[in-house]
Parts: C-alpha cells; structure tokens; sequence
C-alpha cells in the first residue's frame, strides 16, 4: 500500500522478511494507528506468536502470512537441535496454532508449510538445503496464496462497483489485514485506479475499532472518500438508501457457506438483507475450511473484557493512552467474531470469480 | 433511584425542581456519568435550553420532563414583561422546541403546558395565580405523566420477566432517561424487587455510550448483574440462545407503530427477528404522535462528527479526557436515532398494558 511517511509516498506492506539468514520479520504494528507508524520486529516463534495473538498484526490474511514465515522461523530454531529438529519443529508450529482461534488462515499456512517440510524431510533433503527451501516456499506462499489471490479478488470484485457506488464495509479487510492490496478493499481499490468515484462508509467496529483506526486510515491514505459512522448506524444509512453494497471480508467459510468475520457483520447482513443491499465477502478460497459443513462449528474467540472497559486513542497533547468508559464494577462480555450465516450472503467474491454460498461444496471438492 | 453516595443510599431522580420560587431546576448531569456524580442547576429557559440540547439529561421522559418545568421557567421569564406576556411565553416555548428534534416527549410536554397556560389567560386569570397553577401542572406532569406511567409499565412488563431471565437493552430508557424507575428497566426493577433474578446485557451504544456509561451505573447501583457488550455482539449472543427478550425504550412512536429509538434499535430488531427472540418497546403512550402515519416522516437528529471522532472517559489519573480514535482528514456521519419498522415489534409496554404495534392507532384514537 502507498502511504505518505514524511512526505514521501512510500510503498510497504503489513508484513515481510527483513533479514532472510536470522528470519527477522517486519510487521507494521497495527496497535499504534492511525496515530503513529511504527514497526514490530520478531526474530523468534516466540515474538510471533505475541504479535498475532496482541494484534500486532491482525485480519485473516495477514495472519497467514506472518504464520508462513513463523514457520521459516520454526525451521531455524529446529535447526539449532538436528538431532531433534522434527519434533521441535511440530511443537514450534502447534504453539503458533494456539495465538488465535478463529482464523481459518493460520491453520492453512502451518499445515501448508509443515507438509512441505515434512516432504522435504522424508526425501533426504540436507539441513541448509531444508532452511532456503522452506524460506522460498514462505515467500511464494505469501505471493500466491495470499497477494496473488488479491489481485484476483480487485479483478472479479471491481467489476461490481460502478463510478459513484457507496460501498460500505466492517473491521479492516484492506492491506493491512491481507499484507497489502486487501479482500474487500481489493475491489475499491482497483476501481478507484480505473477511475471510479467510490465513496465508503467505514463501521468503526468496536471494541478494538479496526474500523475507524485502520480502514479509515489506509482508505485516507488511497485518496478515497471515506466515512466514519458507529456501527449502529449502517442499518439506518441502508434505511434511508445511502449504501449500494457491502463488502466485508472472513476469518472461516464453512462448506455450507456460513462465515465467521468480526463481531457485527451477521447483524450488518441482517441490515442489507432486509434492504435488499447486496452483501458480498471478499476472501480468498484459503479461507474456506473443508472440515467444517456449517457456522455453528466455528470456534468463535472471547477476549479480555477490558477492550469493552477501555478505549484505547490519542490525547490531545499526542499522547496514546486509554480512557476507561465503563462503571467499576460492572462485568463485560468480549466475543469477537460472529457467523453470518449463508443465506445472507449474495456472493462470494474470490480468486476464482464471484461464486454463490451454494456453490462453496463445489469449490472445496475440486481444491 | 437509590445511589449510592458515601457510603450512603440516596434517593434522587433525574430531574428536579429545587427552588419553586426562582425556578431552579436541578439536573444530575449526565456528561460526567459513571465517573463522576455532579449536578446541573438551571435557572433559565437559555440553561435549560442548554442541558437538553448538551446531553447533560437526555432520554425522551426526561426531556419531556425537563421541559415542562422549563415551561414554568417560560412563564416566571414572560412575567417580567406582563404586556408582552402571551408573545414572551410563546417565544419561550418555542425557543425550547429547538432543542433536540426526534423524541416526542419534548413537543409532547410543551404543547401540554402550553395549552394549559393559555386556557388560564382565556379565562382571566391573575399573573401571580397563573405562575403557581403553571408550577404545579408541570410537577403534576412529571408525577401523572412521566411517574405514574412509568409504575404502570414496570407493572405490566414485570410479567414478561421469569426467574432468570436474561435481558438485552439499548441505550438508556432507565431512570437517568425517566426521570425515575426508567421505561425499559422498569419491569427489570419491579422484577428484581419481586426477588427474581434477572440478568441484563447493555449494549454499549456507540457513539454517546448511553449503555456502557448510564444503564451500566443504574442497574450496578441497584444491585443488577449486568454485562456490558459492544453493539456488535448482540446478534451473536441471540445466535447462541443467551438473550431471552429485549426490551427498549423509544423516542417517538408513529401510528403504525414504527418507532425511533436510538441509533442501532433497528439492528438489534432484526437480529432478535431472525432469533426469534421477543422484542418489546417500552414507552408512555405520550410518546406517540398522533400526527404521524409512519416512520418515514419521524425527523432524525444528526449530530457533530466529533462524537464519532472522539471518545470520553476517565483516565487511570481520574482525570476525564476525550481520545482521539479515528486518523485526522477523515470524515464522519452521526445519526442519532433510526426506525425500526413495526413489524419487528413483538409489543409496546405501555402504561395501558401491553399492546400490539396494529393497536396503536386504537389508542391514539381514544386519546
């Protein structure tokens, strides 16, 4: 994504190598935007897997992304006890599972990396030879399992926008969620490069209002129309005919087609269906999980109840700080994904076109 | 509503007339809740204008309720200038009229006063005697219209409540919003009174937090579990069976029974629709207007973007500051209230029972 870093238009994305001998991954931490641009670097499994778990970085693909190279990680740390390596590499990488739950691309990446490894292992492959194969493959698997499909996902999905559209979506699933590009920001962002005036309407998305601090943000940033509304008023917009579509993207697709995605979304669908507002997910088919034939088996993560206590912004000396909102005493309740279950959905918009709920089993049979 | 203020339980109402014969008005201010427990004193139609137009009371009875001793204040004001009496007084009332534009209660208590008013200078009424008869209508108001009706509903509604019943609200249609016992968390205190227990989820209700800062308070104050969730997780907490009915309050109803609530009621309907969990309004029948037919003609208050931009709390200091949550450039869009269609209504709790939404034009009729 091109962001503006002291007057400069810079060109970065959410995650990537730094160092590719020491597996030193940078992640631009998503905890300290819009306010300031800093960088978390982890040179371990074991920073990693803070980063994914404290919302360093967060979203779905990017997830993926960083849990590829955590397994490059995984490989190097392995490497330091050869005589060990493939347990301490199945237990390195069985940890990373544990930061989050939801995310169906966490589990993908792993499994996809592990089996590769366990692939090179079984056919003989030298240490140092193991090492640069599992970087290659963590790199092409961002590139194609996760930037490619993007690119796919802007193509099919900005066909859908036309000059003018008011698209309104919820949580970030721009570039910062998908290392760069985006799945529901893909489309905007292409059609606003082809020239289409696209206005967005940007749920702030409480409790951590990824909204309102990061889609907000790198929408600004693309030079795009935005606005901020609670997310308590994307039904009364629909209401009044303010909004043309919604795009949103997904942490898990079941086979049936219910998606799990940030609190909210089932009753942000609820308020396009009842309007009849097209409702798509951009996400790409990596993110379908083929064990799982309906919502109601998604493990669904609960947080710390201070994300409902506490709002997290920036004073107006600059300052970061937290403001408590709630009475002491009072308890709280943090689920942060929701299932929006299929019939909801008009489409879903992939890398492979935009395909029906119905046809999700197809998909799944045919990967 | 009993509170507790060092150490000591103290039975206090939203609104109050302190001194009769100056007129002061004496408000708990309701911008320095759950920190800190402050009041507002008025003496003017210009301050009283000012505490409802500013949130320092707000929740349509206690608008209402406000407003009728600001009518008292109207008349001590047009009293100062007898030949311009009757223009004054108008001036007055109407000036009132502006200061928020979507609850009903508000038009409601003035026209009320008004109407009074008049028929005692029709019929030759002395100033002195117009002055006191005004002061006791409008406490006569409060205690018949606002008071009285709230019982009624806590009455009604207590019914509705099982022994472990658990409760969704929006907003706050407590007593902070009815001057006393509330229109929603009437049947909750009656009930709790009764020895049931009830549990309630409060959703947050962005962007003002009337939820996570006032219903939170008052029903901690009163000794009610309570949760506080983001307005998100409503849908989802209905999905997995934890709410057992969701009682409102609202701004103003339209003879078919569509109803303005604050902003995401609509939302929250169409999620307990989908799950089938029952959703009441409660509301006096004042809050009806005669003059409507439908939502679409409700007018919907939409105020400053800094209430999106900005949040308020309380700083680990004690201090109270805003924060800034959104990044600087963008825009916001802050609607306040919205409709939901009547036929997401299960029923009305109102002072005359519990009623359907097709009902409403009957009551309206013989009022």
């Amino acid at each position: 994504m091109r962001i503006r870093i002291d007057e400069k238009i810079v060109d970065i994305k959410a995650v990537w190598l730094k160092d590719s001998e020491r597996g030193v991954i940078r992640m631009i931490d998503q905890r300290y935007l819009p306010w300031k641009l800093r960088y978390y670097d982890s040179d371990s499994v074991e920073k990693t897997f803070y980063a994914i778990k404290n919302f360093v970085v967060r979203g779905a693909p990017t997830i993926g992304g960083t849990a590829a190279l955590g397994a490059y990680q995984a490989i190097l740390e392995a490497s330091h006890r050869p005589n060990k390596f493939k347990s301490v590499f199945k237990e390195r990488i069985e940890f990373l599972k544990k930061a989050r739950p939801t995310a169906y691309n966490l589990f993908h990446a792993l499994d996809t990396i592990y089996s590769y490894v366990m692939d090179l292992v079984e056919s003989g492959e030298a240490l140092s030879s193991i090492i640069r194969l599992t970087r290659e493959r963590a790199l092409e698997y961002i590139e194609k399992e996760i930037l490619d499909k993007n690119r796919k996902i802007g193509e099919y999905g900005e066909k859908i926008l036309e000059d003018g559209s008011k698209v309104l979506t919820h949580c970030n699933a721009g570039a910062l969620a998908a290392v760069d590009i985006g799945t529901a920001t893909a489309p905007i962002y292409y059609a606003h490069e082809k020239g289409k005036k696209i206005i967005v309407y940007v749920d702030e998305t409480r409790p951590w209002l990824q909204g309102a601090r990061l889609t907000a943000w790198e929408l600004h940033q693309q030079g795009i129309e935005t606005y901020v509304i609670s997310d308590n008023a994307a039904g009364y917009l629909m209401w009044l005919g303010e909004i043309d579509v919604v795009i949103v993207g997904a942490d898990r697709i079941a086979v049936n087609g219910d998606t799990a995605n940030k609190i909210g979304t089932y009753k942000l669908a609820l308020a396009a269906h009842d309007n009849g507002v097209p409702f798509y997910v951009a996400a790409p088919t990596t993110t379908i999980d083929p064990t799982l034939s309906s919502g109601r088996e998604i493990p669904i993560e609960e947080r710390s109840e201070d994300e409902i206590h506490f709002v997290y912004g920036e004073l107006n000396t600059g300052e970061l700080s937290v403001v408590r909102i709630t009475p002491k005493g009072v308890r709280a309740r943090n689920p942060v994904f929701d299932v929006t279950p299929s019939y909801l959905i008009t489409g879903f918009i992939t890398e492979l076109g935009i395909i029906k709920p119905s046809e999700i089993r197809r998909v799944v049979s045919q990967g």
